[in-house]
């Protein structure tokens, strides 16, 4: 039964019959895509007196057949975001969490191919992690660690995050990390620029570079014929070279820091075939205290707000092409 | 004279010499951009004891030839953000602020024009909206509503918004606005959709339909050849189609509604050919009181917060062809 | 039926019995209150096809004979929190919302005289305020202004904000406002002050003064015999004041700008007898245009997030006692 | 000099002479207090190559002789704000920060032994931690686990606070964190409760418990007579006395978890006399998965947001007087 055929559906009184109507002007429908956003799922499982626990933020988007919902309001090819909700919830039980990307290639896989109307899922996922908490011992249960296997603090660092994208024959996953906060105290310039008639900033031979890393990298699996990355491992993995290359570079500018970065995320993980960065610069400044008889030796900082330098460059494996969009906000 | 040419920078003793590292994997430099962002200006204009208040937030992102930066940290090339802010005030004094797109304009052809390594220039501003105090009169200064003429108070509803992008040829002009929260109480339904095994749903004939609008429009103009818009007549006129279409359409979907406002703005203004909506539904679900005696006719409501439906969609001009990207967040 | 002789409960397997453990360490129990925080009732009301809407975050907490629950986690005292929230979606319905003030002292009878160990209770409430939608007219339904009677705007400006506590013979009313956003763009002066070593601020004669304006209020009504403000007219009345002595005082400092304010508030509300002030001083920094060879006449300003100063104080009516608490935060 | 005798300063053309205005209704001036907040300072110390970091918002409230200030605008008896941010600065240089709290007994001791008007000073102060990036060894500079010795990551987790409140004779030093956000996924119970006319809540036999910790507890230490306790070290047993007493506790309410908290600190810290806490319970609904075939056997739940329960108490060291104000927010 289609949304048009239905006989005999309640109306407002004093109201006119709920007429299809269509717009008042010609228009062309462009990009459209719908679902739930930002479905809370926490997952337990259960290993022995062992738990272990999965926090994530699910937000599933579909497109396909839609032209008739927008123009006349006929939700015949509508599944319901309540519907996607729910899956989310089901599949959580069905197929576990094993990590942000399997989860998502399950759910995109699933609306796709259940759902003639669908043709495209896209779905992002923020994981929040945990970490046990240590307690001295002889506690009820048994964490690795000697604390109770049931107790967490969130680590509250980064958010993980993860897009997987999927039209019924080829994948795209791009995963990533945000507010990932760090600081170099030294081993930082910036000098040799371009002096125009706005230029009052000083060179600078030794600053604080501090940044929240916010990246995103895809993978080149694209087919179900090829074996899948160990998502995990590629996570780790590549935080961990990021905050290196951070650590380990000197820097003459946060642009060449986000490069080396991106270089060694490259370099070392095959998987990877591009990474983006949107890096702030949050600006320490150097408080002058000269007016206080104090010398100030790179000690004491303030820590500004707003505005921020603002600094954001795609990296590529050679004959990789740019797929990750500009803007990562939200992805 | 580059960086790599600097004779005699002061060193951090203990550390070696500042090399122009060069990534030591292979990788190719894709899109990338740097400015400041989210500066804060507020602009005064006098007339006699009347006063007129702008007040925005500006972020500038540049590109060009930036390979140098990334690859070694010269910065021959690189205008430092921090003069990228001072062109901000330094451009509200010599322009003014007539409105945030006319702004953007000036600020987009400066850098471009004005600096050769960069190509292009993306403005992006929040326009905050404020009103006179209304006073009992009688006082100093007088605006023209009886009130003081430099007493203001934040409207506080909807952020105004723009993006101008500029390659030294081409103008790109997207306003819009975000944060417009808007409910109906009734002159909503949702049925008729498709069920699954994972529909729980139950169809409504009479629900809230309620949204925090967000929307994008570009318009036509390209050129400095062309006659360029009235942008506030334009964001005020586009702002009231979008409210008027929200409260008279009869929806059955938040998808018919959204088409129903962007064919309105379409439709009335000759100016814009491209809009893109971003609409969470805000669910307002009824209460069960059955429990407790009570029957809830329509009238009491939980107003939830996550999750939420999100529907997304472009409404284009005929013939017109889709630039506004998917994701609207803080574009 | 206690909690400690409940018979046969489930436990969880492996885990030993749930022991009514005490705390190993002796402490005494000092105040304590317990309920379900940030419930978000939206109430519609019909007067034929023209609604009316309210819309509230409502929080509740209770305190009384509760030592158990914190000694041994018997919850044979407690109501739970579950019902705290059932009972204000039935109370919007039972008794409808007039006013944030009269719902909460529905509410806090209700806790008080119901359950014996119950001896205070404390309702916060949030509301937000909506206006309607202004159409071209014909649509159908009608509101008083020519548009629909069931679409709504949300008006985005201050939250108005109140707590209401009972203790079964004394009632306390304190309410107010936050986020009320004003701006002077002159008559703000601020010169004369002390200077000791660490001063470096320049004197000035005319400069912007902004401020977030948060304010509570207490009325002097406490008991059932006495007659009942008028809660709404008394909202609209005390913040037109407060708005107005902003705009019409000439400011040597923005303690007096608050003094003014509270005294106007003082003076012309009798049912008022104690205001409370949290005004943080929005900083809008001249900035500095000479470099670049222009004059910055007050025209253009730096509007700075942090830190900013904090302006705080009670302005009593002679003979009043204070009971605003110092920090006004979620007040 | 005071501000009434300052002879000639300039005037804004137009307007009439700023005069002294005193408030136009006799009103009496309550308690009050000013000062700038959230100043965000940076302090680097070096040893070597191993650099220290120390991070900090620091807000500073002074009250006094301020009557003048409020009645008619004189400055004559105010420090400006500006000049307490310059102060904290400078003290960051002069003194260091050791920990936050001996940071602000620096700062409050000034206020108030060198500003005659000055009687009392409160510094609150939120500190951001940070850990040493590790890395895979080689680098220039060391920190001891064989990091570069200036590469930091903020740590994310909670915030850790302090307010140090001086009257020139007595010290009250409250310290404690937030957003410490803990999770047990078993060994917590509810039931045995209260069930009213509004009571649909089933009672729970295995449910998970989760909150985000928000405490404060306050020294015995008054007087610069008496030793001054060790701040860090009771930082972090204070902190994980409370993660242990959360995992260990089997809870049959968050009250009886919220006591064994206090008891556990106050049992093990001698220096510490009261503390209290501010829990939400950070709701976790089991997901009803019958609809679609699935048995949830704690496995899968739904995090929500709003509404959520609301537990406070105080637990105080037998013979305490309570000084701990009952709303922590921003304390």
């Amino acid at each position: 039964m289609t949304a048009d055929s239905r006989p005999d559906r309640p109306r407002n009184p004093g109201h006119g019959p709920a007429r299809a109507d269509r717009p008042a002007h010609p228009v062309v429908l462009g990009q459209n895509q719908y679902g739930k956003a930002e479905n809370r799922v926490v997952r337990i499982t259960r290993d022995g007196h062992t738990h272990h626990i999965k926090d994530l933020s699910v937000s599933v988007a579909l497109s396909g057949d839609m032209e008739e919902v927008h123009y006349s309001g006929s939700n015949a090819n509508v599944l319901p975001t309540d519907t996607t909700k729910n899956t989310v919830f089901a599949f959580a039980k069905e197929h576990g969490i094993a990590s942000a990307e399997e989860f998502g290639i399950h759910l995109a896989r699933h609306f796709v191919s259940s759902q003639e109307p669908i043709h495209r899922a896209r779905i992002r996922i923020e994981e929040y992690a945990w970490e046990r908490i240590v307690t001295s011992g002889g506690s009820r249960g048994a964490g690795g660690d000697g604390g109770p296997g049931h107790s967490f603090v969130r680590k509250g660092q980064e958010t993980r995050v993860s897009q997987i994208t999927y039209d019924g024959e080829r994948w795209q996953v791009v995963s990533g990390l945000k507010d990932l906060t760090v600081l170099n105290s030294t081993d930082s310039e910036f000098w040799g620029y371009v002096k125009d008639g706005y230029t009052t900033l000083k060179e600078a031979y030794d600053r604080i570079l501090a940044t929240d890393v916010s990246a995103r990298w895809r993978y080149g699996w694209t087919s179900d014929e090829d074996p899948v990355p160990d998502w995990n491992t590629s996570y780790e993995q590549a935080r961990t070279h990021i905050l290196q290359a951070f650590a380990e570079t000197y820097s003459l500018s946060l642009q060449q820091t986000l490069c080396h970065m991106g270089s060694r995320v490259i370099g070392h993980r095959d998987e990877i075939d591009e990474i983006r960065f949107s890096l702030p610069n949050n600006h320490h400044f150097l408080v002058d205290l000269e007016p206080f008889g104090l010398k100030n030796d790179n000690e004491v900082y303030f820590a500004a707000d707003r505005p921020y330098g603002l600094i954001e460059a795609t990296v590529l494996r050679e004959g990789a092409e740019p797929e990750i969009p500009v803007d990562l906000t939200n992805l």
